[in-house]
C-alpha cells in the first residue's frame, strides 16, 4: 500500500497533499541542493495532528520532515530519505498578543509578516529579520537571524518558550513566559537550531519590541575594508541604537552600478539604520557620523523619510538581482561564515581574493556588526568544474574562519550542505550530538540526513 | 582505605585539602541548607587535573561536586552524597582579553571581581552582577543573573563558549568565539545552568562591554506597587540605557528606616541606574522622569557623582542588614520567583499579604525590569513551626507564579531546594532531564541530588 493510503486511514483527504505539483513544492527549498520528492505530503491542522502523525510514523519507522515556507538555505526541508513532508503552514495563527509583556504566542506555521501585521496593531514588531518571509517555526528550527541581530539578537534570544512534539508523539513545553529562568536544563535552546531533527516545533512564545518612533538610514563609503569593518565594530560595541549594520565590498557595489546604471562610489560601503526616539536617533546619528569620519569615511549620506531611506538602501537590496543579471541561467549559492568581528575585514578580503583566483562571479554582503558575511556565488549546475570551484571556495573560507575562532554558519544552519563543516568545527561534540539524536529520536525518523549523518 | 589516600596515589599532597576547617569550608554555601561534609577536598590546578579526577571518580563511582566561591543560594555546592568536593578556586586566571572583540577567556575559578579588575585596564567590564563575588564557572553553572540583567542579559547570553570536562574525563568545547552561530545543537546553553550535574566547566569565553562613561542614579517613590511596576516595565520596554531597575516594597523601606534611622518615604520605591554617554544619559534620565511622573511618582531624587549615587542606593544595599538586625540569631532564606513583568505588582502584593498572614519577618526586593523578586525571610532553624511557615510561603508564591506563566527560579537555580518546584513547573520535561542526565553522567557521579533526584 502507498504511504498516502496508509495515512488516509487516520487523516481526512483534505489534509493529504495530492498531485505532482504538491510533491514538487515540497521537494526543495531556496538552496542549490538537489530536489527530492517526499512519498506523501500531510497538512497538520493542530498539535494533536502532529502528535498522531509522529506517533504513527515512529511506530512504522517512516521519515518525517517538517515543512514551513520552504525558505531554508541548506536543504533543511528536502526529504532526502523520502517519507512524509509534514506541512505546518495551516498552523498559521497568532494565538495571543500580550503587549504589556511584549510577547506573542504563535503557531509554528505563522509567517513572520503575519506576526508583524498583528503586532503592529499594538505598536509592536517581531525583530528577527532574515530577509525571507519564513515561518516562525522554521526560523526557530534553524536559529535564524539577520540584519537586526546586531541590536536584538537572533531566534534563540527571542524565543522564550516552545511547544514541541517529540518523535513518539508526546508534547512538551520547554521555556517560560518569563524573560529569564534558571529552572532546569535549557531544552528550549536545544530545540532552537535543531532543524527538526529532535522534535517538531508546533508553537512558540516570542519576544516583541516597540516599533521605534523614528528611523534614520545612513550610507557610508570607506577607503578600505579595514576602516569600514572597524567603524561597524565600534558602532556595534557602543550600544547606540544601531539596528542594522550591513556591509558590501567594493566589487559588489561595482556590480550593482553595472546593473542599475547607478554611480555609487565603488568602495566598501556600510548601510546603517538607527532607530529610537527622535532625540535618541539624532544623538546616535551624530555618533555614527563621528565614528565614520574617524575611520576616514569618504562620503556619508543620511536619509530620514521612508522613501528616501528605501532609495538609500537600494544598492543593498539589488545585490542578488545584479548577480543574477550577470549570470543568466546559473544557480546561486550563499556561504554563511561568521567570525569574531575583529577578523571580518580579513575574512572578506580573503574570500574576495579567492573568488578572483577561482574565476567565480561573487557578491559579498556582511552583517558587519555580527562578523557574519555571505559570499553569493553563481554557478552552472551542469558544469562540474565551476561547481567544484564553488565548493573549494566554501571549504577554504570555512577553514580560514575556523582557524580564527569562527563558525561555518552564522544563521543558515547545517542542513544537508554543512555536515562536513560541522564535523570539522565541532569534532569533539559530534559524539554528543549523535547521543542526543539517539536519545530524542531513537528510530531516526525526524528529518534524517540533516545536521548529523543518518 | 580513605578516599583521601586513594587520591594521594595520583595527586600531590598540595592539591589535597587537609583538616577539619577545609572540610567545613566545603560543606555549605550561603543558603539555609544543612551543611554536609565531603569525604575529601581536591584543588584542581589545570583542566588535565579535572579530567584525571573525573575519569578516576567515574571508574570508581565516587561523587564529585564542583566548588567555586561557595556563594550559591540553593545548596548547589553541598556534597550531600559525600565524595569529592572539587575546588576550582586555583583555576583563577584571566587567560586572554580581546578588547576588539569585547571578549575574555577565563578559567572557571576566576572571581568576577578579578575579571573586572583586568577588563578595566581596557575600559571594559563583565556585566553580569549577581551581588556576590562569585566565580565565573559557578555563575555559568547556575545561569546567574542580577541587577544588570534588564540591560545586558544573564549568564547564558554572556557566555559565548565553554570548556567542559565530562564525567568520563573527556574535554569538550561547545560554543564559539563568534557572537552568533547556528552550527549544531546548542550544548553551550545546555551546560550553562546545569549546576555541575552534566559536566564540570573549566574555562569560559565571555562577552564584555565598554564601561559607560557616565552614570546617573535615580530613586523614585510611588503611590502603589502597580504604578512602580508599571514604571519599571515601561522603562525596560523602552530600550533606553537603564542598566539597573530595582524595587523595594513599602514595608521593606520602613524596615530600612527603622534600622538606619533614615526617613525615606515608606512607599514602593524604584532604584534606577542609567548609563552611557553624557548626552545619552541626560536624555534617558529625562525619559525616566517623564515615565515616573506619568505613573504618579511622589518623589524622584537624582544623583550624578559616585558618592551621591552610593548614598542614593543605600536603602537598597541595607535591606539584608535591616532584616538581620530585626531578627538576631535567625537564618535567612531568599525565594527567587520570576513572573512576566505584567504580573509583578500582583506577585509582590500576594507575597507581602502572605508574609503578614503567616507572621513572617520579610523584606521584598525585585529586579523589577525582569519580573524577578526575592522575598527575604528570617527564621529560627530550631523552630519547626516558623520553618514550616517559611516553606509554606515559598510553596504558595511559586504556585501563584506558575499559574501565571512564572518560574520558580529566575536566577538562583534549583540546587537542593527547588527540586519539588521544578517538578511542578516542568513535569513534562522531567523525563527528558533524567534522560539527559543518564546520557551525560551514566554513573551519577556529578553533583548527585541536585536539579533532579539522584
Amino acid at each position: 500500500m502507498t504511504l498516502r493510503k496508509l495515512l488516509a486511514a487516520f487523516l481526512p483527504e483534505s489534509q493529504l497533499g495530492a498531485g505532482a505539483s504538491v510533491l514538487d513544492g515540497h521537494s526543495s527549498d531556496l538552496s542549490y541542493h538537489e530536489p527530492c520528492h517526499p512519498d506523501a505530503v500531510v497538512y497538520a491542522e493542530s498539535t494533536e495532528d502532529v502528535s498522531r502523525i509522529l506517533a504513527w510514523a515512529n511506530a512504522e519507522v517512516v521519515p518525517v520532515t517538517a515543512f514551513g515556507a520552504g525558505t531554508s538555505l541548506e536543504g533543511h526541508v528536502i526529504p532526502v530519505a523520502g517519507g512524509i513532508s509534514l506541512d505546518l503552514s495551516r498552523l498559521d495563527r497568532v494565538l495571543a498578543l500580550r503587549p504589556a509583556d511584549l510577547q506573542a504566542d504563535v503557531q509554528a506555521g505563522t509567517l513572520r509578516s503575519e506576526l508583524n501585521r498583528v503586532a503592529a496593531r499594538e505598536g509592536l514588531w517581531f525583530t528577527v529579520d532574515p530577509g525571507a518571509d519564513a515561518t516562525l517555526g522554521g526560523m526557530a528550527a534553524t536559529n535564524a537571524s539577520g540584519t537586526t541581530t546586531v541590536r536584538y539578537g537572533g531566534m534563540r534570544a527571542n524565543v522564550l518558550a516552545l511547544e514541541v512534539v517529540l518523535a513518539d508523539g508526546s508534547v512538551i513545553r520547554p521555556g517560560s513566559r518569563t524573560v529569564k529562568s534558571s529552572a532546569g536544563y535549557d531544552l528550549k535552546s536545544l530545540f532552537v537550531g535543531s532543524e527538526g531533527t529532535l522534535g517538531v516545533i508546533t508553537q512558540l512564545t516570542v519576544r516583541l519590541a516597540g516599533i521605534p518612533e523614528h528611523t534614520v538610514a545612513l550610507r557610508g563609503s570607506f577607503p578600505s575594508l579595514d576602516s569600514a569593518c572597524q567603524c561597524a565594530a565600534t558602532l556595534a560595541a557602543a550600544g547606540v541604537g544601531v539596528q542594522r549594520l550591513e556591509l558590501l565590498d567594493a566589487p559588489t557595489i561595482a556590480a550593482v552600478n553595472a546593473y542599475k546604471g547607478s554611480a555609487f562610489a565603488p568602495a566598501p560601503t556600510l548601510f546603517i539604520e538607527v532607530a529610537g526616539t527622535k532625540a535618541a536617533v539624532a544623538g546616535d546619528a551624530a555618533t555614527v557620523a563621528d565614528v565614520a569620519n574617524w575611520e576616514g569615511c569618504i562620503e556619508l549620506v543620511e536619509a530620514h523619510e521612508a522613501e528616501a531611506r528605501s532609495r538609500l538602501w537600494e544598492a543593498r537590496h539589488h545585490v542578488l538581482f545584479a548577480l543574477l543579471n550577470e549570470s543568466p541561467g546559473k544557480v546561486h549559492r550563499a556561504t554563511d561564515v561568521c567570525v569574531p568581528v575583529s577578523e571580518l575585514a580579513g575574512a572578506i578580503a580573503h574570500a574576495r581574493q579567492l573568488a578572483d583566483d577561482l574565476r567565480l562571479n561573487a557578491a559579498i554582503v556582511a552583517h558587519a556588526g555580527d562578523g557574519n558575511y555571505h559570499v553569493l556565488l553563481m554557478f552552472d549546475p551542469e558544469d562540474p568544474d565551476e561547481r567544484g570551484r564553488v565548493d573549494r571556495l566554501s571549504t577554504e573560507i570555512v577553514g580560514w574562519a575556523l582557524a580564527r575562532g569562527g563558525t561555518c554558519t552564522g544563521e543558515h544552519g547545517i542542513g544537508l550542505g554543512k555536515i562536513d563543516h560541522l564535523e570539522q568545527e565541532h569534532s569533539d561534540l559530534i559524539p554528543l550530538f549523535a547521543r542526543l539524536k539517539e536519545s530524542f529520536d531513537p528510530n531516526g525518523i525526524l528529518n534524517p540526513g540533516k545536521v548529523i549523518r543518518a
